[in-house]
């Protein structure tokens, strides 16, 4: 039975509870599971540059000792460490910004990321522009929240009046730029009538999509060249 | 039960069984089954731009009328009528060439289309230009072959000797840009441990994720605007 | 004596009669006559993407069958047809929304489009990423109006509100973005003293060089390819 | 009756001719007629920086004066004085590099250059770049020739080269990189059955349609700023 | 000794007294001096295009003649001549623009510029986009001032306001505009906290290094071939 | 005094050296110093993307802790923790690769760019498209080499013939892709006619104008809001 390893980069269980929330609707009868990993030795939330950096190899101990798995989430919107762990094993790491975006890119022309914080909007905007995908994100609008303050029912109506900003500034699918927000999308797809992205949950679907696909032969980009070199 | 409908624009029914059994290992027992649909009216094979525009309205026909799918996907490497598709109806409407390449961009950081003909290579440098993926395109490399001979086992040497060529410029995921090439998948990831995209298996993934996740809520972007305008 | 043939692919003989008058001035004693062709099976505007679709084999049944022509012009501002036309035949065909754009970046470093619908922006907004001119597009601004209002006289004060707002913005050239609007260029040339390109006449003016210089020897891209494929 | 002023920034009296002979099948009967005009202070050839620097002024000053004249032409491929030029009079003054290329882009979907030496190659990507067209531009290969050179009929066979190694790497038009190339025009149209451009011609072209279309109202962008600045 | 030479292709020895001040901080004993050179000429201030084309050729004869220098610095930020000085010499020729902008985007992601006139925003545009640096600047403000004025102390409450401007848009680094800001850029610095640069003294600093690295072997790029085409 | 730290991030002494080497010349009297640190617990090279991970952090610690510096350079072509580390401190925090390109887009049109292994390739491929420098990047060549290979004198045919790989595919200036490679400078400059850029110099003299111009008031992009986030 295939299984895929959802892994909390931040020492929080209640992300990590969240996240599995996400994924259940992703877990079949005879399918592939979805196992959660918390970072023990992470931060309590990734939010600074140090942040994202200081989970980045044990992200990579993980996946390099974890051979019993068919792909890998990386459960945190900034991506940390997905290079350094593409590198470390021939199994897919999925990065839950990247299949954000791209499933977002799947079923519409732009993209409006609801982001937290300014500083992120910083950061977000050079991964855009790595990414190549800059031409395509209609905008990204800090809520100047905390995870903790956007994760609560509380926040929707600062969530909602962010995501009509970014519609009417172009936007034809929203993004949710944070791991715990998933509560939201439905009533913006309700109310907004456009896709709504929970990011773990597109990084999920494509997880999905990879273990039933692959068996075990489906392996990473040039790992036997990059572990070579 | 949820139901993702695979339309097959060209009226080759080996083709639409091709599709078939690509999706196949994706569904599940208890998830939602996909369902093939051959396009009747549609060409033998879709090469020609006239091909692409006589399959339009028609794949918007259906599209309209199937009130009783979750996700659509228009099977066919030049994502014929997908516009259109989606300007008729709030149900997603999912392209395989679009999704062959935004899976690749989660998986690695530059592809190479294994594309069948020249005329097709400028399709598709048109649809990149269009998508903004441009710049992480390594390269575009035709088989010079029809439909019908790139899905043949024996094809499989060539294809591979293309594969190699995009990968020593710099390709780290390979799409193959036909809807018959997916037998050629496994072996090519043996031989050169990269991803090998199979469009149809890549869509169906992600109308897979889709289905799962949306329940009836997952509406198309802006529809009521554009259905309005 | 060389001859241009100007198509509208709505029904609506005002729109073409507009198109007619607009090109009046390029005709000249001894040199290539215009003729205006309209598309009787044509819907009566092209508004939506099924609108645009439905043109396109109507459209190049006309190129492959009018083998007395010089030029195609293809009168509508979304570029209907383009490609399969081109695949068509040997014989030049323009589209008035390519030759607006390109003539207007002959003039001035950026240019702003007065749109008529959202809709209408979001389509345009692709098509510049296609035709990799977006750098150069300081904004597209819609009037909110049909093409029967934009026509009209009395549209002139919000044609030169919005006109002035995308000057604002950096254009040192305005498009109007519908085939109907001829008459209001003048006017905006004189109150704003920046060039003011109609779709029509652009595409016009294009083809009376072609056809002037070509003799019959100048044929389409690669048409022989093309056909082949 | 309108008039046309075609400048030839060198001093070189069969640059001049050869244009004159360019532009001739645009002049009607009754139409706008097209006068050359020789810069005598010119160099012989417009090759280095220097020589494109030199004629800046100059040509501004032919712009100023002649106020008798409803479009400029600015007959040289590196397109010197454009920008001073323009910002001397409200006419409107056309680069035939860039009329060249814009005229390719309404014809097909990407050009490739014949240039004349390796240092001009350097100048054009850098304009290319400015113009923001280098996605669409195939490549640009020199032909290793001077300007008197490339205008013999001896020519031809090294063209001709040229331009098959541009369209192998996918141009559908082919733009001839210097005035003095026209005579090439038709043997390469006729022999790879792509619209091949003669920027003297494109840029008169585009002349021939302003002038016919503006009576006198339309006017430069922005000159009025420009000039209070 | 090593000399650095600095021309104000302007007229106006305040300005070059200016320039002066800013880059004496960077003279060390028994370092690369600085000369700095007015070009009688000049105008008073380069302002128009016209101004900018009327000092190229005067430039290039300063550098072609000034033997005895390490590297030149051309001091006005529409880096007047650059091109032609190049070619005429081996010695490295520096832009101040192109040195400000690079400096700053060394220093952080991206950098938003304090202008002086609205005329000159569409020139800087225009440049940056052949400098293929557009994605990183957010903004261009001009500050509706001459020269003259925005070296004032009293301009300083504007500046800032500007200054602030581009910040909020997402500007991680100041670029001043113009010559005669340096004395804005320690207040500036010390109100917003982030870098501020003088373009004079960037130049100034990148020459120092140049001079010193690189005894009498550096060389311009392919100056030889330039100067032998 | 003010004091420049270069950082090594690899353990290798010899490394160190030569940066010291390297940058010796920048060193005046009575101008700022260069201070060299070999990080101990680097690893002996930085090659893989988990040799970059690894001293982030430790590169972050010394930054934050050295209040001592006016200015900080981390020597490593690879630029490991530059975000980190300028998040944690007021002081300009410079990356010998951005260094290296910004010189180089100072000097020339294009850079190339002397790699060492296949890998590297794709890492500077990420980055250039990060830093949006990608069009102005004629080449990335890798040598086959490691670090230490790179470094020997009889390494410099290689490098030759890279060099002019780079140049022939229309570099104007070269950049060596590693810290070790400075005495290959000279040869090349002197063979080749065109700038050579080593990046431990053009970081070193980026430093020192940045010493020499701030004072203690020039401070780091937007730290306060990236700490207070």
């Amino acid at each position: 039975m295939a299984k895929i390893l959802v892994i909390n980069p931040n020492s929080n269980l209640n992300v990590t509870d969240a996240m599995a929330d996400a994924v259940a609707p992703l877990a079949l009868e005879g399918g592939p599971q979805f196992e959660m990993h918390t970072l023990a030795t992470g931060p309590i939330g990734v939010q600074s540059q140090a942040d994202v950096d200081a989970v980045a190899l044990p992200l990579r101990a993980i996946v390099a000792e974890r051979t019993d798995c068919s792909v890998f989430v990386i459960g945190c919107f900034s991506d940390p460490g997905l290079a350094v762990c593409r590198e470390a094993t021939k199994t897919p790491v999925l990065g839950i910004r990247e299949c954000a975006v791209f499933t977002a890119l799947s079923l519409g022309d732009r993209f409006g990321l609801v982001a937290l914080a300014p500083a992120s909007v910083k950061r977000h905007t050079r991964a855009f522009r790595e990414m190549a995908v800059s031409e395509r994100c209609a905008g990204i609008t800090p809520l100047h929240m905390s995870v903790a303050e956007a994760e609560e029912p509380g926040a929707l109506p600062k969530v909602e009046r962010t995501a009509q900003t970014l519609i009417d500034d172009g936007a034809e699918v929203i993004i949710l730029g944070c791991t715990g927000m998933a509560r939201h999308r439905a009533p913006l797809e309700a109310r907004y009538g456009v896709p709504v992205i929970d990011p773990t949950q597109a990084a999920g679907a494509q997880a999905l999509g990879l273990a039933l696909l692959s068996g075990s032969e489906t392996i990473r980009p040039a790992a036997d060249a990059l572990l070579a070199s």
